[in-house]
């Protein structure tokens, strides 16, 4: 039976502050079959299309991620947080609301011939993945795809990855902020 | 063709500080047959027991225990560090070498009869492990196997794991510290 996929995320108001509904998707990954579904609604449509890798940032992204790279049988690629990867790295800035933050990945593990799928949980102004869509395309990597299980269309994040030629597959949409 | 997976692992020397040698699992998950021969390698001998939900542990065991709980085609619990989980949770300290460290859980997703395999990448001293194993059996859960991409068996964690009646599967051991 398909599940209401939407219905399994919970809504926490005024989290983390005032005016915020936050959008809880620990309800829907907890869900046996909640996640299993929501695996597979990303997966399906990204099949038979020569994905390599599936990149996925940190750390809800990594849920995501991860289930959907063995859904496509494809290697995963953890976008972390500054300083969290050994080796040799690159790494990218973007701006928060109050500051700077920078993704990383490494260096050497994917090239020219691959083609990567990104990965979140949600978008919403599309900061990080609009860095790390740049960071994986400096690699010589294509990274003509995203999925998310959440799209905050009225913050615009979704629109400005298109922008940058990024296909945008999400699996729920929430109005408002 | 089945990969050597231990050869997959990267050793850094010396990292993070000297005398010790970090066994990095990028290398392992960034290469397509060896993310998806790992996470086979783990769910095979756990599928027809009833597992009902797999727990990882925030970070690296997010990435193996979400491609596990896909592969078995169950609920995905996270285990995170204080303060991540939003809604309400029960927590659980445990000892560092230097201080104290918390995990939480949600306090209502499991409960008596269902049945829970704890993963995560390494287990060395087993702190974190023991710890999550005792959290997540206050919600009355069974939870009574553990998996792990590496064992570090001369740091004793898998064996403290064992006392508490946890049965132990791991993939690749390494001597030493």
């Amino acid at each position: 039976m398909q599940l209401n996929l939407q219905s399994l995320v919970r809504t926490i108001p005024d989290y983390p502050r005032k005016g915020v509904m936050f959008r809880d998707i620990t309800t829907l990954i907890e869900h046996p079959e909640g996640f299993k579904q929501s695996i597979e609604a990303i997966a399906a449509p990204h099949r038979n299309m020569g994905i390599t890798h599936v990149a996925g940032i940190e750390a809800r992204g990594f849920i995501f991620g991860a289930g959907v790279a063995i859904a496509l049988g494809v290697g995963f690629i953890p976008v972390r947080k500054k300083g969290k990867l050994t080796g040799e790295t690159i790494g990218q800035n973007y701006a928060l609301e109050y500051g700077v933050d920078t993704i990383e990945i490494h260096a050497d593990v994917i090239g020219p011939g691959d083609k990567v799928l990104l990965v979140d949980d949600l978008i919403a102004t599309g900061g990080t993945a609009i860095a790390a869509v740049g960071l994986l395309r400096r690699t010589g990597a294509s990274v003509n795809h995203a999925a998310f299980v959440i799209d905050l269309p009225d913050l615009g994040g979704a629109e400005k990855l298109r922008a940058e030629n990024v296909a945008i597959h999400s699996l729920i949409a929430f109005e408002g902020h």
